[in-house]
């Protein structure tokens, strides 16, 4: 096991060894989540800041949990409430959060890079929580850790990406880490969303539906993110649901044991079926437990956390 | 004592050994807001979560307080922030709190049945802090706690409501509570929020308010809740005030020892005379005080909280 | 060292002892945030509201941060999802938050004396963090300790305060500390915000920025809050950056050890160009983990620690 990083800012940078040192420490985690006291002291008096600049209640809320969990001060800044308003720049905001001596980050916002900037600026770490369409690292993470828990060791695994691959953040770093892993990734929707030149990134690109979900272990199904579109690339919900919903028709095709995934959350009849989403085969609200541990394991290791004491730390409950 | 509930729904349903069960049970923790150090760590290492689809700072803040000072970790989840608006269902909302082992949501919604339809889909604990017109159990506990307190066993007692009683869910959960523990209830009010129908409920019903003031042990004055009627159903709220209004010539009617309480906020001048609220014969910030202390016998209890061993958890502050 | 104070609600009426109490205690607390453990058991149990009437995310999070760390319980409660817009007046809700035994409420209010106001309705304490254009006294707190940090004993120094005076609490509360502590203070800017008058608060009025600039041991350039003023009272930003904001030209100006500060944020290029701002000369952000540090030991004190058993609970790390 290995990790030596301050922030989390991608997935793409992260090694095989980085990711795997991820996934076994949230394995830990994950214990704690099961038991009657759900604490570990391993962040205790550190300040950890939830700075949302992009609203997003699910994250902010596994995150918030995660920290709370690690026994550190979590504090909720978002930018309907801050100072943004008043003509402060994001790097002033960073800056003034180092000022008050937080220890770690948390940024969700909706410009690519901004965590990579604000990376270069503070002493803090930094934690990526997405960044426009780039990047969304605990949510590869998270879904990593649910496909090698369910699925055993990713190399030579068929992972289909399912959706629009274009605009999505969750894609891009679902497709660096699975690469890493030994994964090999098929992308299919519309050809507006899922232009054939992503194959540039080493995917297979099909707008076959058919051939896309037979041969998977592993579907992942993105959000149709229809409030982020202001010109449509598609012709309608509807329409996308008929093409490229997973309904009982297509969920015939599938491998018998290939694994449903989504990373929420769900609109219910148009990616997926209201029914096949709440059954044995999805994993859906798996990710969201996983999310939690993962999203722990993260915030212990930017903090200097050292696996090895992890598992005394883990008994030491306050 | 006896309680094997894991949710608190509704008034309803409870016994009277229950009911009572929990006001005996917050007696303790009433203590505990007393103390230098208001902390017990009965729920340390749990977490719980304010799901308040329908803005009400006062009750979300005394939940919080509540699960604070019982050691728990909390999460503050609104719905103007929540991902409802990307058309998730109320239903996902729960099952991903629950994915994310929450012990108890606490859920405050706009639409009846809410709770209870949450308590059938997720294992988590659920408690009722509001739905729709239709139930508001902590504030019908904390309500019966007060009067207890300050008139002892409520075996015939005469108990008036007064106000808005059609759309009131604190009425509704009040007369319930009332006549399981032998109180006699009276309703009054203006005809079209005070149906003589309801006296299907066991109140009796008058439009004399004369009558109602003079003949009670205890006089809970109810809010006007004009923010929420689209179509007025009484001329206006000064009308209301001069026939209805507690002010010092009705103040005359009352029993020398009769009790006046309201669920707040006051609607000061409207409901009762603004001396009248913050007279010796008004107890509305105690109830405020109580209802604290009942939210921690309610979290204690429905996590499965002995009161057996609430004594000695109770000694050992964290 | 000697404080017996129940509430901090302005700076005029503490004596110089009693300021340099807050700034040695502050001295103190400035070093948990050094540590590994940034927490302290100090105000363990109690319970600190931050009632926010007036956004302010900055000072929220500071107070927030600090009462975490002496380890209280921090609810935050605003303005706009209160219990106002049901009609409720500011004494009903500080009155509920002192009937859930809130320690200590923190107040930031639009309208001058509501702290003053609220300290005379309930038994909590009462800390104003700015209330309209009347007082602000953790500002001035922090501004005098970061100037004895850096410059020592304020007996005799220099201080200039340049932009807007009349309608500043800063302004106003930095005068009252600066001439407790001995400083002479000059105030400048445009004549319709720092009048003639303001020389009856015994300061020294100029419209000569260089005369005042040049004089000065201490600078401290107001937030120019145009978001306030309805009715400009200079021409625009453009005009003022031109007349009264700190350049490399005026910065020569300056004695070579001159210390610039600025309560922040900054609206960058206005007052103060940016590479200023982030040089060597400017503390701003040093202002901002003093004031975390101030506003410990506010809490602390108010609440009743005595300054002697401070180094002893500062050891006992929960």
């Amino acid at each position: 096991m290995s990790w030596n990083r301050k922030h989390l800012l991608d997935i793409y940078s992260l090694s095989k060894e980085e990711i795997l040192t991820v996934l076994d420490t949230a394995k830990g985690f994950k214990q704690v989540g099961r038991r009657s006291i759900k604490k570990v002291p391993a962040l205790r008096g550190k300040t950890v800041v939830n700075l949302f600049v992009e609203p997003s209640t699910r994250t902010r809320v596994s995150f918030e949990l995660a920290a709370q969990r690690l026994n550190a001060d979590i504090i909720n800044f978002t930018a309907e409430a801050s100072s943004f308003k008043k003509g402060e720049t994001l790097k002033d905001t960073i800056r003034n959060l180092e000022a008050l001596t937080a220890d770690i980050v948390i940024i969700r916002h909706s410009s690519a890079g901004a965590a990579h900037f604000l990376s270069r600026v503070v002493e803090s770490s930094i934690v990526n929580a997405g960044d426009g369409a780039h990047s969304h690292p605990t949510q590869a993470l998270l879904d990593l850790y649910t496909m090698r828990e369910k699925k055993g060791d990713l190399q030579g695994k068929e992972v289909t990406i399912l959706g629009d691959i274009l605009f999505s953040r969750v894609a891009r770093s679902n497709i660096w880490g699975l690469q890493k892993l030994g994964a090999r990734v098929t992308l299919c929707g519309p050809p507006t969303l899922v232009p054939k030149s992503l194959e540039s990134m080493g995917c297979k690109v099909t707008y076959d539906v058919k051939e896309a979900l037979s041969n998977a272990d592993i579907i992942n199904l993105l959000r149709i993110q229809h409030e982020r579109q202001q010109h449509s690339m598609f012709p309608s919900l509807g329409e996308y649901s008929k093409l490229f919903g997973l309904n009982q028709e297509r969920l015939a095709w599938l491998k018998p044991d290939a694994m449903i995934m989504h990373p929420g959350p769900i609109n219910r009849g148009v990616e997926i079926e209201s029914e096949i989403a709440d059954s044995e085969r999805s994993v859906v609200l798996e990710q969201v437990t996983n999310g939690l541990a993962v999203r722990m394991a993260v915030l212990f290791l930017v903090s200097g956390g050292k696996v090895a004491s992890l598992e005394q730390k883990m008994g030491d409950v306050n």
